[in-house]
């Protein structure tokens, strides 16, 4: 199989999901450069449709490449030891108090250069990537400082660079109060509006910015005054938002346009309601609530209900979300969140696209960029009941097969 | 790197979890042939001591190889249509009335050959290995005919022979009762008894005998029939007891020396007991926990107190844990058990040895059999904390290094 782009790749008698739902019978799919060219039932197929296609698989399901639209990627360390010292019986204010927490991985983040952010995240992407992954979002946020923002997000960039894969950026120096500022966050809103909002904008380093609303972050007053910062700087927006209390946040977020709301644990009707008149994607990530324990479950029923778009992202970080593994997102957004499987991948392919402003993602269909998975699968919902590696067959990266075995 | 054995191999610099605990410090290992020829503390090493030794990994992570000591892996068919239909609010009681189910699995696997349960299972014990499992237990139980348990026990053995991983095997005839014998389940218990536990013996297909003692399984009373035929034969003895109830399985269990008692949600402090003065291994299944959203924890702190071993495993099957990811149990351990990493690898390295009645396996200690593996991770406690496939940079069987990249 050739792990260079033909001009016409053939796959033949594949079972689709297009993104939204699964097509009711063996499809074959034309690719044509980094498009997707046809596709038809593989019972009308009549060869002189992609004459000089050479075929380059057959079988199996093909998904959309997996969008992956919330993680915080990058960053140095991990806290594998306080993890264990919880389970040790360290209570949380202990570790706390000796530097644990967020805050011990922004000192490990700011002591590491560009190049060790590198080689800290890319294991990481690579399990991203062999399990399906062909786009995803990557925030800042551990940083906190002008600088050491600005070093994130190159890092982020510079990773799309160095494995065929599309990343989108994220601005997310509202994750934390900075140290430095402890007491005075609405200085440290001002160090995000006034400096890193301009500098990440004027170097095309970020492609949105998020923000933190929650009692623990930001206040929604001073969200406000992030989202008003970044849309005079033509970003898109994104919050973090009623993950762990309900202030308004997403209300707020569809306010102001933005591309998504993430956690939403909190989210009553009327937050509900504002997503779905403002098209704002409803971005659940099982992975926190599961590490965290959490039982207060995202208002799902309600979400239907309204029609409003649900992602499921991996939010892989170091604290709350250690999980770089898209398929086992899907399981627990099933198992955990009654998600159904095709709302679960649709969630992480056409929905996730949505959530990160690209609608022209995610899909398989007539026009489309050609980022494909093809798995060793006997049906798409496979994919969320079990949980196992090395499912992937084939990944398909802007018609280019960059993973084959 | 070699793929094949050298009659001496040194790994420098390694820190070592040995089964029970992490040594303190970096660690030098020499393997000779087969065995585990020395272990010393990286700066106390002298080179005389390994003269004609070669270098085959240095830096890193280095465990016992990880022992999966209760799976269903061998099965045709999948489960993932039922998985589907319940999400999508189909009733339990429905999908049963439509021959769903384990008697779907049974019905699969029975019409399926040898050859077609090779290839159904191959993928999951690749996804095993890949993980870092060097020993497993494979058990029948979804022919519930003389033949067909006799056909899965044969096919978990030429498993085997396929790939390198040592694989004990347990029949499990009286995993449900079969279809023909409903109503009459002591006829099919004679079944058991005078047929399948005979021929299994006989033919030196099991290594062990299991059980279901529940309410919709089998009665102490069925399950203590069982274990007198089991042990009339030579073979060890297993059961699957108080998961969904307590009815006393794991204390007769350990009333006649099981080498374990697996699931135990519902385990009281007696029984705790019984299998603390028989020794009989605690064996704790996460991923069924998971899946079937339970919330009747297993008695961890009565384990822990009376020094109970704690095992823990994948149960991968197609119905309750559909889980082919070792580290992903050692994280739900932690996660819904609230082991710590300690009790986690212990669990998944040497107790889950002598649950299998191979205490030499699971630890590495001079003189123990070469199964190991080298990850790249900082701290084994790191293996439970993040769910991250990819980890593993040598496997390494009987001495040999069977998977390195
Ligand atoms: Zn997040
Ligand atoms: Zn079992």
């Amino acid at each position: 199989m050739s792990a260079f782009p033909t001009p016409k790749q053939l796959w033949r008698d594949v079972q689709v999901f297009d993104g939204l739902a699964q097509l009711d019978e063996p499809m074959t799919l034309l690719v044509e450069g980094e498009r997707v060219a046809g596709l038809w039932p593989a019972r009308e197929f009549d060869e002189a449709q992609a004459q000089g296609a050479t075929e380059v698989g057959r079988g199996g399901v093909l998904t959309p490449g997996l969008v992956d639209c919330h993680t915080h990627l990058v960053y140095a360390g991990n806290r594998a030891g306080e993890f264990e010292q919880r389970l040790e019986g360290v209570s949380y204010e202990e570790i706390a108090r000796a530097g644990g927490g967020i805050l011990s991985t922004v000192r490990a983040t700011r002591a590491a250069s560009e190049d060790q952010l590198i080689a800290a995240s890319l294991p990481r992407l690579d399990a991203l990537l062999a399990d399906g992954v062909t786009t995803l979002e990557i925030k800042s946020g551990y940083g906190l400082t002008l600088d050491d923002e600005l070093k994130m997000l190159r890092v982020a960039r510079r990773l799309g660079e160095l494995r065929p894969v599309r990343i989108t950026t994220t601005l997310l120096g509202a994750h934390a109060v900075a140290p430095e500022y402890v007491g005075r966050a609405d200085d440290y809103v001002a160090l995000v509006c006034e400096q890193m909002i301009p500098a990440a904008a004027a170097e095309g380093l970020a492609d949105a910015v998020d923000v933190f609303c929650e009692g623990i972050g930001f206040s929604p007053a001073q969200c406000e005054r992030i989202f008003q910062a970044a849309q005079a700087h033509g970003l898109a927006l994104k919050a973090h938002a009623e993950q762990l209390s309900n202030l308004g946040g997403s209300t707020l977020a569809a306010r102001y346009d933005a591309l998504s709301a993430d956690h939403i644990e909190y989210l009553d009707e009327a937050g509900v309601r504002a997503l779905a008149a403002a098209g704002t994607v409803a971005v659940l990530l099982p992975g926190a609530f599961h590490v965290l324990r959490e039982t207060q479950l995202p208002p799902i029923e309600l979400l239907r209900q309204y029609g409003v778009p649900m992602a499921v992202a991996s939010d892989a970080n170091p604290g709350t979300s250690p999980i770089c593994m898209p398929t086992l997102m899907a399981n627990l957004a099933c198992s955990l969140f009654r998600l159904t499987p095709r709302e679960a991948l649709s969630g992480m392919t056409a929905q996730a696209a949505r959530a990160l402003g690209r609608p022209d993602l995610g899909r398989i269909e007539v026009g489309s960029p050609a980022d494909l998975c093809l798995w060793d699968v006997q049906s798409p919902a496979e994919l969320a009941y079990a949980v196992q590696a090395g499912r992937l067959r084939q990944r398909i990266f802007n018609g280019e097969i960059v993973y084959a075995r």
